[in-house]
């Protein structure tokens, strides 16, 4: 056995057509070449290998046989030339923060890493917008982007950077507010398999010019092309922020407000579930004394009366469910410190289970299921014994079980796979999707397939449209027929 | 000549392959039993085919050879079986409130009037949603959920059918608030040629599953698929609402206002540019008697607190650019017809130039162009010595020039299509789009090709996965090779 969870199709690729025919010494060599001879941003040592073999998640690692990393377009699109003349499989890579497996090169070939094209192009206030290389991190745009007032708000947490938040059409805890990646993307250059460079969308604030490639390419999760600059909307940052800490005495109580609140449009930035699993872990980690309760971490912002009656309209609602302790947080240290121990939760597990691996469930329902779908979770951990918790972004009907396991241990990694289908088919029977915010990649490939079984001819045609020959990060979201353990 | 703007794409696609092999009487027995043997709802009569050859827009009219009318999903899907296998044309057509040609079936064929399709299947006021037939209006939408203290904002002017508004990515004098048409739209059910139905999306707030299909469809105007049902985003109403009528010494003053009171993020619900023709014009079809100067027509909504805020800041931004009026709109009749004044601009040129027709350009730009792309409209349409004036979503870079000419003038339509052309390119230097709102259809074609030249070997690859025999809206947006003007 594989000592993590193996995919059945990797095999399969790597016996495909889709391997370099090329020797790996002209393919180092070629693609020096396509880095205008700069051989320091090209290595087929272990070291670099090994760092681009694997995400946040105990997915299988798989090896690059090379990694380059570009710092302009043009090289991306020489790459993308010779990978796509010699059937070379590229996989790009951002932070490598991913929870699916997205950036794995389980048919090796080359790990395109983006994040020297690290540039903020432009910042351009008045039409609240930024134009930035795809390895930009979201805290660096928001750097830049607040010297004039401005925020990036989407927030997944971790400092990934925008090129693959695009890719994944990642979102997070400000959401229910500003909406997902998707929503921020007005524009995007792209680089296409066979290195012919694209431009979609414009700096307008608004357009109905052609179908919406920029959105097809928002969450696909680099299996079209290589995102390789992006126009993104910057916000205001609000003049008033306050976050509340609301203890509850059941998670159902918690999940219960929270769906109220957002039914009758209480104005929050941020609706976090946090369950007493991950509070206790959290107090671990960052050191806080949270009590160890199921908790809304609530957060409104805008001008001070806006705040105060959003405020007022969900303590009246944490009320009505039962609420036992409510905190508030004005200051920005103590608020930045509650979201850093919130980000932190996953992290934080590593410090309860030394060793173990962490994965983490991502469905997504209409808020009327949630408090259903979370029952039902909390009862599938209980009946197979997992270690999880449950985290949720509940003002979006998304929530995350977190579960750590020992991924040498075949009969705990088979019951992480029972949960986390069972949580899948309960949110697809609730009108919900497989996934929120954390994307297809490897980890989903089979659910994707429950979701949209009529969609996966369209999925095959489209890809094939923009990568003919197969090569863009092979085994994911849409495995050809040849590796898609579904039809084998 | 022909009498109206002639496409020279239409006589090669009538003698294309497209255009069906059956013979009429064939196929419209063909489209009776397809309608379950409902002879009533398939009509070759002369008066059915005149209301499907033409759009609100002085494009050129062509007639369906058959009009049919189903009531449900699977008739729609029979209707596209039998089209796909005879390879006859398939135009979908709503409320016929489109402005550029979309509806116009340019190679005859079918034209599929889904306006008996007007079922509301469910509102859910707690998940913030609602699923329709493609055929229920946004008006009647609205009526159904004021009943649960929920509206759908899109506001296009039109009483359009929310299928077409889907269609064309629609969006409107809302816009600045809600965002448009793709931002509301969780779920589609659509047919594709050959009869296949199929579902993209959920019911869940978000969802990263698989490539957005239902973004791709949003906007596809009728050229992929036939969309039959929606799930649409609802959003509370604001408990206060306040219109201000703002009148400005010139139009660059009133544009200035507009984008000062976008970049600092006043949270307006409308902002609304008119000029001196067009509050003229509305005066004499409405019977108001608003001021006939350049105004700012601004509508903020929320709490009490939040909209005296938000009008306080516009209107400190007004006095600084010499407001020399201003007028509030408390009562909601008041504000009714205020909005009802501006959405009759167009409607209303009909009384100022009996017989002549109306178009519009639709270019949008980054607002910090705005003020540069409204002078440069105002010299063209003087230049050219166009009836023209200009109206605005200005808080999203959209502007409109309305032009009345006589269709029978050649000379005439020469120099709106020459102004049309100077709007687009000027759009396009300045980071904007060839349009904002109202699609490509017929009339934006090579607009389009300007815009996007790099896009359409992909917009033409994606068709053909979705409409493999070409049978869908022949002639709008990316017309095929064979019938393609920029290439023949």
């Amino acid at each position: 056995m594989a000592r993590r969870i193996g995919h059945p199709w990797v095999a399969r690729i790597r016996q495909s057509a889709l391997v370099s025919a090329l020797p790996s010494a002209d393919l180092v060599d070629g693609l020096v070449a396509a880095l205008g001879g700069d051989a320091s941003r090209v290595s087929a040592g272990d070291s670099d290998r090994d760092l681009h073999s694997e995400d946040m998640t105990f997915h299988h690692p798989v090896r690059p046989d090379v990694v380059v990393y570009p710092t302009a377009t043009h090289e991306v699109s020489a790459v993308l030339a010779l990978a796509d003349r010699h059937r070379v499989p590229v996989t790009p890579f951002g932070a490598g923060s991913s929870l699916e497996g997205h950036v794995i090169p389980v048919a090796g070939g080359i790990s395109i890493d983006l994040t020297r094209m690290d540039r903020i192009v432009a910042v351009e206030p008045e039409n609240l917008l930024a134009v930035v290389q795809a390895g930009v991190t979201r805290n660096a745009l928001n750097r830049a982007a607040g010297e004039h007032g401005l925020q990036f708000p989407v927030d997944p947490g971790a400092d990934a950077t925008l090129g693959g938040m695009a890719a994944t059409n990642a979102s997070g805890t400000t959401t229910v507010r500003y909406g997902k990646m998707r929503a921020q993307v007005l524009a995007l250059e792209a680089v296409l398999p066979g290195g012919r460079v694209i431009r979609t969308g414009s700096h307008a604030p608004k357009t109905s010019a052609g179908y919406d490639l920029t959105s097809l390419l928002v969450g696909s999760e680099g299996t079209l092309a290589v995102i390789t600059a992006l126009t993104l909307r910057l916000h205001g940052i609000p003049e008033h922020v306050v976050a509340a800490r609301i203890s509850f005495p059941t998670l159902d109580a918690a999940v219960r407000c929270a769906v109220a609140a957002v039914s009758v449009g209480a104005g929050v930035t941020r609706i976090e579930l946090v369950d007493t699993l991950n509070m206790t872990a959290i107090n671990l980690y960052s050191g806080t004394s949270y009590p160890e309760v199921p908790c809304l971490l609530v957060e409104a912002a805008g001008t001070r009366a806006s705040v105060d009656g959003d405020l007022e309209l969900v303590l009246a609602l944490a009320e009505a469910e039962g609420a036992v302790d409510v905190a508030h947080e004005r200051a920005a240290e103590a608020r930045s410190r509650l979201w850093s121990a919130r980000h932190d939760a996953a992290y934080s597990w590593s410090q309860l289970w030394p060793g173990m691996r962490h994965c983490s469930t991502d469905t997504c329902v209409p808020v009327s299921q949630l408090a259903g779908a979370v029952a039902l979770a909390q009862a599938e951990l209980e009946r197979l014994g997992l270690r999880g918790g449950i985290l949720g972004h509940v003002g979006d009907g998304n929530f995350h079980v977190g579960v750590t396991l020992d991924p040498d241990d075949a009969e705990e990694v088979s019951r992480w796979h029972q949960l986390s289908d069972a949580l899948v088919r309960d949110a697809l029977a609730r009108g919900g999707t497989c996934t929120g915010e954390h994307g297809i990649g490897l980890g989903k490939v089979g659910a994707l397939a429950l979701e949209h079984p009529d969609l996966l001819p369209l999925y095959r045609g489209v890809k094939g449209v923009f990568d003919p020959h197969g090569i863009m990060n092979p085994g994911k979201v849409v495995p050809g027929d040849a590796d898609n353990p579904a039809s084998g």
